[in-house]
């Protein structure tokens, strides 16, 4: 039997409002909203004025409410409130990924000490179950990567990239078709993706770590050049959420990186989000689906509600009983290009395997220690780009610091 | 904590074998198989002959024994082992989808009966987890359709089918590559798919339907002529398995199909399995995987085996509450094709769209009362050639023959 759920929902943007119609108007679900709260007094909305109320206690002090729908861009108001409901023992649905990354571990404790749910689906790839296939599907054991296309705004820039359009005018696209949002800051530069990541390793390794720990390049200093190499030796820019079990050992980043046909990504276009893990035996599996806008996003709220009517919780099962721990340093396989060839002496490689130059345009690719790279680095100087090459083939093995073992350079490849 | 599994094998085949690597030599899992019984006693095993028993009442009698995972061919067999297991109070994972298929509702009534779990998500699409989606993650009120490429033999013929070599050449290419059994009739007439799709209508709507009222028609009949009339339009032809919710009603088939370049089925190629999940607010979500082969089979039995350790179970909560029922009777949009113009006549148009005819090959699309069509009349005329035309436009209403009503040739069209 399905529970009954008095829902009080932050925000009513176009998730909140689909969210509303479909609960109160279909009576598909026994769930009803019972009280709205936004910030915004003078904004026109779909329904009349008096569902709205301004004050964030309406539905906090409200013993009958026992769910809160947390749809709110602000990260710092969204985190008040998901505490404060979590202490007034309401079960939250949220979506904010920012928030989580920043706070998962405290939140964990939190709903543990009040014995409630917390249920996020909808901050991961929207409509594409990846949280719940980590949790209840893929076990710790077996699991050995993660890696995705999260970050639809980005996507579908490199997708229309991909036609020589300039970055601006594919932007000023994205954001009139609503991909991007208005400061894409969070999007271009790969921290929305980032704060993804993080929540995705939590649940495929049950390894929670900080956002800062986790390095993200984004898009931002893409040149027609880099998409022109890429064209010519059959590859597509994508940018990569990826994670890897390595040993005892995971490493996580966000990163442009070029990808052959028959990666998981390179049919993945637009705005659409793909997620692929890999496990033993299963070979990898593919994941796609629309990962933005308002109606992905609803339906993976709509589905935690509907979970939650027969008490479902995150477990986080990994978490208590992993061995694996979180590590910066490893070598990759980088491509640097940059308009002034002297700006690729910025970066340190171990190893060098191909340069070129010419008047306007050169480029590097070769080893290097994945510590050296920053997102500082990156924004610091935005004739620098930086993308991993290629997919698959970029990892060499643990930087084995720590152990005082000197890194081979010569055994570098042999992965 | 995990529960401590002991486990009882049936079949010592590829996944058998696999399995029982993983599991009694990682120590990864907490469940170790105690017993294994085969049927045959001369063949050649990869571990010494005294690991193996032949008589089925060693594990069936043995008490310690928890759970019984049963990986044989033999439906029948594969019945009598499963709900004797269950009788005895052990637990099932079972990868025998004809078995399944054609006794579903038995054997739900009897794992309630018994307290036990029978979990089975290597019986569909191998490594794809569709079935826990469909039954944890996708709401009934919200579901409309699943669709799938859930036969890697089949999906392998077509893909190389467009290369031009002949049905005969390929099939032998596919048997020695291991992709298709020697005698492939269960996978070349869509049988093997039929049963698939009818576990995959009980998890999706909670319908509960026989094999023998979901139509089946193969891949046996095509010829080049199709081929290169799906190349000339831009097309490709796919073995689909499809599950939709009209109004109140379920339809369900498994068919040839001409899928379009922005189909979920379009880039499926060789053994690959796919399936889309269609959801209100949530577009389409595409599962892509390997469907077949041992090592994919195997890491679904091994995620059935971890769910178990967690006291997973099926709970079939859409078949307690579904008001939706199964109709045989719609209509189609299709495509005949025959080397004899005259055997077009064999099936009854409602309306005829194109028509086209020469020496040699002859063809016709238009619309047909599905009912109409059946498995017998396309085993009993080799020379026709039946596929769905095109994907997404093939569906135009129920007919509604039970109410009287007569159906309305002219507003075929209209959906």
């Amino acid at each position: 039997m399905r529970k009954k759920l008095t829902i009080g929902l932050f925000g009513f943007g176009c998730v909140g409002s689909g969210l509303y119609e479909i609960l109160n108007r279909s009576g598909l679900f026994n769930a009803s909203i019972k009280t709205i709260v936004v910030k915004n007094k003078d904004k026109k909305r779909p329904i009349p004025q008096e569902h709205f109320h301004f004050d964030k206690e309406v539905i906090l002090n409200d013993p009958e409410i026992n769910l809160v729908v947390e749809l709110i861009d602000d990260a710092d108001a969204a985190y008040e409130i998901v505490t404060r409901a979590i202490r007034s023992g309401k079960h939250v649905v949220s979506a904010n990924k920012k928030m989580i990354a920043h706070h998962l571990t405290e939140l964990i404790d939190l709903k543990n000490q009040y014995k409630v749910s917390f249920l996020y689906e909808a901050s991961v790839c929207g409509s594409i179950p990846v949280i719940r296939n980590l949790e209840e599907y893929y076990n710790n054991d077996t699991l050995s990567s993660v890696q995705g296309i999260c970050n639809g705004t980005t996507n579908y820039i490199l997708t229309i990239g991909q036609r020589r359009k300039s970055f601006d005018e594919i932007l000023t696209d994205a954001q009139r078709l609503g991909f991007a949002e208005t400061d894409p800051t969070l999007d271009i530069d790969g921290f929305d993706a980032k704060f993804k990541l993080q929540i995705l390793i939590a649940h495929a390794f049950g390894v929670i770590t900080l956002p800062e720990d986790i390095l993200n390049i984004g898009i931002r200093n893409i040149k027609i050049q880099d998409i022109q190499y890429a064209r010519e030796k059959g590859l597509k820019l994508k940018l990569i959420a990826s994670s890897e079990k390595i040993g005892d050992k995971v490493i996580g980043y966000v990163a442009p990186e070029f990808v052959k046909e028959n990666s998981f990504a390179y049919d993945v276009n637009y705005e659409f989000n793909a997620v692929t893990i890999e496990a033993a035996f299963s070979d990898r599996q593919v994941f796609k689906g629309k990962g933005a806008g308002s109606f992905p996003t609803a339906s993976a709220v709509l589905s935690d509600i509907s979970a939650l009517q027969y008490d479902y919780g995150y477990e986080y099962r990994k978490k208590e009983t992993t061995q694996l721990k979180y590590q910066k340093e490893f070598y990759s396989r980088i491509f640097i290009s940059s308009t002034n060839p002297d700006k690729l002496n910025l970066i340190d490689f171990e190893q060098v395997e191909e340069t070129f130059s010419s008047k306007d345009y050169a480029y590097k690719i070769g080893t290097v220690d994945f510590s050296k790279l920053s997102h500082q680095l990156y924004r610091d100087h935005p004739e620098l780009f930086i993308a991993f090459f290629p997919e698959g083939e970029h990892l060499f093995r643990l930087a084995e610091k720590r152990d005082g073992e000197k890194c081979n350079k010569k055994n570098l490849h042999s992965r």
